[in-house]
């Protein structure tokens, strides 16, 4: 094993979401992956939440009419695109040649990412040490906690300057 | 802060035990930092563990003769080397000519690689997911866990392939 992880084109899975800190994993990723016109393959993974499930007894039922459900879908793709656009500005910050990739998925962030990683074969995770809400964090622990322990390949774990 | 983390000169610690998985992160680390003539600095950190506390009550006492004492630092030394020779032989396989420097700290690994890196401002934090004693980590967490939430600057962790 010792010296031999040298791989010329590696495929380097980025996390992003709405955080700040999703944003300086992507700059830190293209700073350390791609600043030498490399062969790498950037992989831009945002996870859009699970679809809610309505039950007809909620209380509050009559406020998932089909409208307010189609406005929620409509603001999730709103939120992929914009999160998308913000990641790609970041990237064309970045004077090389980068082959990008998009994956969109939706689930649990935590086991959409373990599972894209892994079917992807990535050689690489870089993700925000927070991101994903604050409260689910707390009642769950981080998303990036969860993929350090389950994704097989490296992972860089890179937080916010603001948060140091 | 987006677009704007690239540094030319980047301080890269590697925290070395006596695992197959330290080893496997400091070639991840040469692959990846080093592999182009960078001048990046390597810093190699080997953390002996805190000298135990006898207490003169022991029931076992009279094993901490200081000719027992004295065999375990020589045991930590030889440790020291053992393990910093082998991350060595890993480092001299790659062609490039790196700036190395070596820290041995003595404590607990956790606090540190944390206080090492905070100390050296390094850029990077480079290490096994493991590591630091089987029993040690199902009872107080795994040393890299509690750096990946610790340290502000960006953390990866290398898992060995057999962990997998």
């Amino acid at each position: 094993m010792e010296g031999e992880m040298r791989k010329t084109e590696q495929k380097i899975v980025v996390a992003v979401d709405e955080s700040e800190e999703s944003m300086d994993a992507l700059s830190w990723c293209l700073s350390n992956f791609f600043s030498n016109n490399t062969n790498n393959t950037l992989v831009l993974l945002y996870v859009k939440p699970p679809p809610p499930v309505y039950s007809s007894l909620d209380a509050a039922g009559y406020m998932f009419s089909a409208d307010v459900i189609k406005a929620m879908e409509q603001f999730g793709s709103n939120m992929v695109n914009s999160v998308m656009q913000r990641a790609e500005a970041v990237y064309r910050n970045f004077e090389t040649n980068i082959n990008v990739e998009r994956v969109v998925g939706c689930g649990e962030a935590k086991d959409v990412i373990c599972c894209v990683v892994e079917k992807l074969k990535a050689d690489t995770l870089v993700m925000g040490s927070h991101g994903y809400g604050f409260i689910k964090r707390v009642l769950l622990g981080s998303v990036s906690d969860y993929c350090a322990k389950h994704v097989k390949c490296p992972v860089v774990i890179v937080k916010h300057p603001k948060e140091k």
